[in-house]
């Protein structure tokens, strides 16, 4: 029984259903079917094969027509899924109009049809992933604006420092979501480009027609003619790969955040809630960051899966074994599981919960000790900064051998009051008076995405 | 419909069958499944729940109960497969026998249900590799005692190099085979260990109950009784995975040799054919190395797999996020990864063949060169090694330089035949008298194999 | 100037000074001339050489003597760092005794040399390494001791759940500390071999010598004489790796578990104080988790570090191009990353600082809803798990929704009150008396610990 | 002694001097003091200190004033590089001109300094790889050209396939290096800007002063003024790493084919010859290509290294520990190790030596098999595509058995004989006439080459 074999148990948490859509085998023989009716038009339209044999080619290429389970076991023993699908295809065909059969997969070679038919699923991922992407960024940018006043404890090494706002925290992640669509755009001409070089990449097996097909094929699958087939030259794919990485690690960077801040000690920033979503099977009151997780676990997955694509760039002369073979599941692994980090932060982000409240008892905590820094670098214009560092030093570790605030040890110190009116003090200690650029990066971020969507 | 999701093209291809059927949803589900029958009956054996609760349990344990797709979609809610599985077992217990539904699950948490299952599952996968590795190791054996004199070039930076056998070589392969059996059998006790803490680790809510429990049930499930629950200490798997990854680097080994012996130019040795085997869809004469391409694709893509691993082990405080989910599909793939290299390895050393007229014909090509060492070294104990190496290196060039055979070059030499007769001469540039310690080297490695056996 | 070229600024931070030196430039011709030395004494000793040749070898044999800035520039024409050494030191020799120098390096090949080098230098690694294991399990039982009863929140995904005792976190990282020294013990007989083959691995220009030389020369070094040659079998290099990225990953969850708590929210355990120690340049009252960080750093870098050296495994043939290439900076590397977290993670533990009455007003933060489940699991042996469940969960809905304690709450609750006592509930209520097994696991974990002393 | 912690023995292997420069102690030192130099520059063009203070504090901004060894240790302490850096530049300062101290690293934080001056080193790397990959690119385009038509076998699955040509397989090579500049020049934008926030990021400390400081400070420092401090999202850097992780790649494909080629038994191309470079301490007649091994090595390590990058981008809050950390001595590696690749790629292409003669006979190792595909599909347009595939595999076989040449095979065949000429045939077996759109691939790539320079 099929069952027996899936293995799919956690697809729904980690991917995207529209991903794992692209990447099923329905997908991916899809996918290699679309290469071979699109030869077989671009080679009737430069007369190379007859008009009358596309239809029949056409009307076979429909995935669903295919045996799946057999496929396996024939690339089992080919080596790779386009020689039996080709091989099936011919069947197929020869099915309704035997005539048509000697028509199919003219010139080309197993790699070119597997290899074009990724490009064409890569072509539906990146639409996916930049589509996610352009909705993440207007959800983080309208967060970013609402929240750009509303202050918390900046974290440095996990130990509270200086005020930031909330707003220009979620503008720094919105900020790496516009960086990675720029880089989406930039590589997009390198990555969907067509790849049909036959046997060894010359072409040599259609003679003059090699050139005109290799365009009308580009033309008729809307892609890039490469300067050359590239079955060996693996950086287009890689590239993307990386790029994706790099949206991992911006999505890891929000969930390791997001867990950071839920945390029952922080409780200033939550995903939000649902029926039974993040609970506990022995502690009902908890209200576990299930979407982080997800953020965080894609994070730490694709950095090793993009290794073994990286690891697998040295392919031997016109066709790798083995390397080759290494990237056919890696790649779409890497876009199921940052397709699902998109879906999640996007739920995360459109229902982000908030208590401001808690953000400001919570900078208070250490009674005054994170503004230490805006008294220091005003009593360092006066008095120097090493001197203003050493003072701020010993009353800092006054208030905390004293259980006091810092507003009172200052107060009393001498050289401080020398310098600041007891009304400067209190202005220096309110966090709302401390927040520097806050509103100024989000204003910048801001301006970064809109100006991408035009 | 379910076949649209399913991405199983490439698994009879990669995954061993048997190995693919231990980490399939069934088997995921049964395992957990597993894990609460036996906490039952664990839980009956010491009077903490009544007797007559352990069959009703146990009937309602069974995978095929159980819709995956469901419990797919209620793990993206809960964020783990435990929450609603257990949800679900109630359910089913409670069809039947409703008071019985109230005894299941007792003291344990989501994670100890996920990792004791996952420890059945990995049981199955170590006997499943220890079993194929043993074979592939008599197989080794075998071939390396077959062509223990069967002299073939020794290549180093692929350049050639004084001879070796080919047993040799099989006998480099198979002591890999030995020391990852020994490094199996010496994690076992580490490995297969029960998870059992409840919510935080500590078994609280079972009272004193908690530890007769514990050792009943490590008793029922045949596991160890761990120091302590390992929720955060991932070692125990981690270990495993790395021993799965030398696994994998010794096949990758094996393929890489034998992909390079099996080149064109070389044409030494060969992977079994059969038909339909390796062939490519446009050169009717090929015959790719289509096992190893296996066995080199689990060696490069399980390095990147288990970096994922090695990389989420800091998990924070009792349970963590995110690294733990990393895990989940991460480890499972290594195991069928290897698997599936395995049984190509054992394919090819079964139906290995070798063309020892080939090899000497190859060993022949420098004319002479490679045992350029042979006389080298006889003659440096005459009259130094700098001097010898000088001698011989001038007659090396002057051999390429006229394209002539090294033994005539040398027979002219004065040096030379001052200090070697022409018999002496003949012998040394005798492959066959210069395999030095080559079956020593294979004794010893089936001596190593046949030791573990006993 | 060397200076210029030198990038060591890092290396007090991150390597242990001991380890540094095993693997300065220093300690790898040492262990190379170290391996040149032993190689004359046994030849000797089966007299394949004259005894009068071993001292004029044996006092060339020291690293101070050669210039490794001219070293390093041969390296770069020769390919590796036997040849240019060999050649050094066959000069050196002929300086003082020209007749000494024709017996240096007899049989052996650049990778016997380099090989055996780098196993000298890593039995001083492990050694260094696990000298510091045991005196870090000598640390961590003690504390695990001190604070077997010491409570604090239990936490899982990031929140609080029911509470541990900080002994038996403690204990957890003492677990991982003693299979980590078990494993060491056990892949010594791997490791610890002589590489000795000659050219190709046959050792043949050694004739019927080379045997007795090979047995002599394990013997002069203290290594095993391995099965074969293993100038392609990397797998005993790549499993100490492997541990030792078992090690990081240990090392790493205590720097994560300290800087989590560390962190100015929950602020209940630091790491050491020490003057200048973790100051921020600009705000005096910090107290950053330097340590942690180089914990969590080595954590990082070495699993990227450990899928270069399992990428490198599949070496061609008889000696591999760029793949053994691979190795030669990165293990080194991964050793002194590892030894300098334990460096740090001994200064961590040896000074830990405690604060139990903020772990146990930390423990209050949910106004008792981390003890819920010591409520629900003696409630759900009378009125069933489900129900039990419910009921907590309401109560604890309840608690947050008006700001009361969970104690409070539950007093109220009819169902509640008809099962439970307000003695009972007080109990149930307090973490002292749901501490379940803690201290089980803290005497488990140091029994693990002190039976491996003995 | 200083001597014998270092560790740079590979170093003039591995790496290429210019870059080992960038990134020494001294580069390193230098790019923080530009940092401090700049910001007091700019802080005085918008008036925020004395113009008198800038000449001091540039004065001691050199670093050759200090001492590497004692900022070592202090960073053990401190926990990096910047705090003690800054605290000896002020004391550097003070010796001079003691007013001027209080105005170096106003409003800055460690990492603002640590990570622009990272940048600032980053903006010479880039230069340097992109200069060699200018230069590789113009050999490359020479190469391609003149062996644009010299046939040599194809080869995939390392199994002889269809010719190609020299040029071809060179253009390919250079494809990868043109892509991979338009790449650098594409992240330049993101990757050179200035990191400035102060504290926590909001540069608070700084007042209304802030955005003008860092307008100048980023002209000063030539660099982008971002959207906003990017002190946790370090997608710049990682991007970067990314685009070196090409290259690598690309390299190890340049050097992974070379070592083929240059195999013993292949022997068409050849790394140039230089006195002593890749001889074996053992075989006087051998060429190792130890340039290719560089190549490969770079290749294999630069994947690890870039997934420590990867792992490492989830970075907490404002500022990371361990993570941030884990970046420090990652990313110089990956510009050392490509660095090297790359001087050693152009000292490979500049030298490369070449045998027609050789590729010519090797092509015909098959006799003829390799050209069935010529054969084949000439056929397929006359009796379709199953039957003609059918035909040859019976005639390839055949000559195989009966170790003939296909051509004579084919000439006694009736089916072939009865559609093809005795001419036909020849032609059909000659590899000149077989080589597709070689030299179209050699112009397109060309074409792309030069159309960057421009």
């Amino acid at each position: 029984m099929s069952e027996c074999k899936s293995h799919q148990l956690f697809d729904a948490y980690f991917t995207a259903k529209a991903m794992g859509g692209v990447f099923s085998d329905h997908g991916r023989v899809q996918a290699m079917l679309d290469f071979e009716a699109a030869l077989a038009r671009a080679q009737a339209r430069v007369g190379l094969i007859p008009q009358s044999a596309v239809m029949p080619i056409h009307v076979a290429c429909r995935a669903s027509l295919y045996d799946f389970d057999a496929l396996g076991q024939a690339i089992a023993t080919a080596g790779n899924s386009a020689i039996p699908l080709v091989k099936a295809l011919g069947k197929q065909i020869a099915i309704a109009v035997p005539e048509a059969e000697r028509y199919v997969h003219l010139g080309a070679t197993s790699q070119d049809v597997m290899d074009t038919g990724l490009v064409l699923q890569l072509r539906s991922a990146l639409a996916l992933i930049d589509h996610d992407l352009h909705r993440l960024g207007d959800v983080l940018a309208e967060l970013a604006l609402r929240y750009a006043t509303t202050p918390l404890a900046g974290r440095t090494w996990l130990q509270q420092a200086t005020p930031v706002t909330l707003g220009m925290k979620i503008g720094s992640w919105l900020g790496a979501v516009s960086r990675n669509r720029q880089r989406l755009n930039e590589l997009k001409p390198r990555l969907l480009c067509l790849q049909f070089g036959g046997a060894s990449g010359t072409l040599a097996s259609l003679g003059d027609h090699a050139l005109p097909v290799a365009h009308a094929l580009a033309e008729e699958l809307q892609l890039q003619l490469p300067d050359q087939p590239w079955h060996t030259q693996r950086d287009r794919l890689v590239e993307f790969g990386a790029v994706l990485g790099l949206i991992a690690g911006g999505l890891g960077k929000i969930g390791r955040d997001i867990s950071l801040l839920m945390q029952t000690e922080a409780a200033e920033v939550f995903e939000p809630s649902a029926p039974g979503k993040g609970g506990s099977s022995t502690m009902p009151h908890k209200r576990n960051p299930v979407g982080s997780a997800v953020l965080i676990s894609a994070a730490t997955r694709v950095p090793g899966l993009l290794s073994t694509l990286f690891s697998a760039m040295p392919q031997e002369h016109e066709r790798s074994l083995g390397l080759w073979h290494a990237e056919w599941e890696t790649l779409p692994e890497i876009c199921c599981l940052v397709s699902g980090a998109l879906a999640q932060a996007l739920t995360i982000a459109q229902g982000l919960e908030v208590d401001a409240e808690r953000m400001a008892s919570n900078l208070d905590l250490t009674h005054g000790l994170v503004l230490a820094e805006a008294v220091s670098s005003v009593l360092a214009q006066r008095i120097g900064r090493e001197a203003a560092h050493h003072v701020l030093e010993q009353c800092c570790k006054r208030a905390v051998a004293e259980h006091r605030h810092l507003r009172a040890v200052l107060g009393e110190e001498p050289q401080v009051c020398a310098q600041l009116s007891s009304h400067e003090l209190d202005r220096l200690l309110d966090p709302a008076y401390y927040l520097g650029q806050a509103t100024t990066w989000v204003e910048r971020a801001r301006a970064e995405h809109f100006a991408l969507e035009s």
